[in-house]
């Protein structure tokens, strides 16, 4: 058995989790965006709250201490507000202590279907109407969780498709020493309209809203220019990239080596949870390095694992010192001296003195029967 | 539970197991296979079969009903064969038998260092001097396998770059009905060097000597041009992709959806045992396609399936119909309706009927057991 720092998942859309193996199999990144409206649509506190708990159970058990949730789905049918204007997010917080992980709630500010368009559809429940109203509901969370030491408020900027130019700078500034994370050039599709809107990239246009500072994640970085590249790293901003999603979505291989090399600190998420494994996340970063360059060895071990742990915690504003206990005994890690290389979340070992003994099957059931309820409502 | 058709792992080199989580982090493709030579070396009788049994029993506990090995370490330190020239295949196939899966022994033909170089250090224990002489211990062996119905006794070429150009022919014809495998253009540097020597890619090298057939499989084809695609589909052969191994040895993503189109069946591997869940496998096709060409469901999941199971016992010479259980009560399978996409080896169920309660341990003792006394060897 071994003792290792615990995971930090820094970028989870933890009702994602009932798309798994669902709607996997084919389609666009922008039809299967479709089908997780559908799910979107079906959400309410309280089922919100059933699939978060059962999804951060997972994550629980697969070696997870801390989740970055980047949360969007605030309000509900055609954008009404809960009597609690938080009440989605503080669903999640209660999921997150009763799962037993710390949580960083990234309260996202969404306002636009895309350049100069207004909400449509299920995005009318996630937008505030302006970054302002926005920043009002957020502070209003975050002087509920002021000093406490499991919870942490931070803010996000959904993307540029999603935020009205002139709205960036307010969510930039209305947390000023919280976590800040963004969605940042996924799909070469939203370079193209920023361009055509902006004539900017989408990091060159949140540059000049002052986005990029040390306090700032930004999530995929997959397609980017070498000026986004050293506007990123010269800023010492983090970059989470989520390595399971990012092939699922066929958004492509970002260039991880070279943000690194630039200055950019490198953290790693779930974020669908198609899969919850960030020995998977972690070691995907390299293998697909090596499938993009032929080079093995960009990234070594120990790299990988502070992305995964340490440099996480700090990206999602929380000290390190969790840990957890992983299974050297199993038929996968017979005679490795590198964990990283081979260990999978089936081998980190449930905690006795905190999980309950069926915890993994009481987790199983209750996600399941989470998932049935969304896609009844479908 | 799910009842599935059971796995064919189509590519395997079980000592490669002892390469896990040790020597993955960094180096070549060359200098990887300088610490395989290094861990070949160690290798007698003996050692073989603890190593190749405590890897099957991780296959078989991964779900895989058959493993295709491809076995190239035949003869003791110098060349010098053992007393019984087979004695090698002898303990891989008695390390299948005990381990409960079917072994198809790829009896792999390796004369040469490259192209006009004699075998330089460990490899004059690959070789048998002529094609002529390895077809005669390998007929020897085949008659002692006649009419069992858990072991085949194929063969294989290991490549263009370890044959001369006039001996291809003999071991493509040596067992004319049984499964014919062969390493093709994993590396870029394996085209270059053919080329240089014989104005032909490996595919059409190995066209010229008859190779290309309904029984014979191309291992890796990464590195293709339109014309080897054709080739090798309009023959009908089978294509054994071995995607965590190529992504570890930065191969590259080979084009299965072209070879598909061509005329060609996928199969897949474990190859080197890195990573052991044909689950993993075969997903990554998918993904890999998704990474490289931005567009998702080239593959379905049953194409996948058939070709992890069906398609794979027939390239292995094999009738299908083993089954194996897989649990769907585990956190990861919860909600899921299309199995591939989520599953992991870590969600297949021991068989009570056959398999001792304590197999997973007692499996991961005797790895970690072969392995110490692999490296004790170096």
């Amino acid at each position: 058995m071994l003792t290792l720092p615990a995971f930090a998942n820094c970028h989870s859309h933890a009702f994602h989790r009932a798309l798994r193996g669902r709607v996997t199999g084919a389609g666009t990144f922008w039809q299967w965006r479709d089908q997780m409206y559908a799910l979107a649509g079906t959400l309410d506190p309280d089922l919100m709250f059933a699939l978060a708990k059962a999804t951060y159970g997972e994550m629980r058990l697969a070696g997870i201490g801390v989740v970055g949730e980047f949360h969007y789905v605030h309000h509900g049918p055609a954008g009404k507000p809960y009597d609690d204007p938080n009440a989605m997010g503080e669903a999640l917080i209660a999921a997150a202590r009763e799962a037993g992980i710390r949580i960083c709630l990234l309260d996202t500010c969404y306002l636009a279907a895309g350049f100069g368009k207004a909400p449509e559809g299920v995005q009318q429940r996630f937008s505030d109407g302006s970054a302002e109203a926005w920043a009002a509901r957020v502070n209003d969370l975050a002087a509920r969780y002021e000093g406490v030491d499991d919870v942490v408020i931070g803010a996000a900027i959904h993307s540029v498709r999603a935020l009205p130019a002139d709205q960036l700078a307010t969510v930039a500034e209305a947390l000023p020493r919280a976590p800040l994370h963004v969605h940042v050039s996924e799909q070469p599709a939203e370079n193209e309209e920023c361009m055509a809107a902006t004539g900017l990239t989408p990091t060159a246009l949140l540059a000049e809203a002052g986005v990029w500072t040390s306090r700032t994640t930004a999530v995929h970085t997959t397609h980017l220019n070498s000026d986004d590249i050293h506007t990123i790293g010269e800023a010492a901003s983090y970059v989470c990239f989520c390595p399971t999603t990012e092939s699922e979505l066929a958004d492509g291989i970002g260039p991880s080596v070279a943000l690194r090399d630039a200055g950019a600190r490198l953290t790693l998420g779930s974020d669908s949870n198609t899969v919850i494994d960030m020995f998977e996340e972690a070691r995907a970063v390299e293998m697909n390095e090596r499938l993009a360059s032929g080079i093995r060895g960009a990234w070594s071990a120990g790299e990988l694992v502070g992305a995964a742990t340490v440099t996480g915690y700090e990206s999602l504003g929380f000290p390190s010192g969790d840990q957890i206990q992983l299974s050297t005994d199993s038929v996968r890690m017979a005679g490795v001296i590198e964990p990283l290389w081979a260990a999978t979340a089936a081998d980190v070992i449930d905690n006795p003195a905190n999980v309950a003994e069926d915890l993994h099957r009481a987790a199983a059931r209750k996600l399941q029967s989470a998932i049935e309820a969304c896609w009844g409502r479908v």
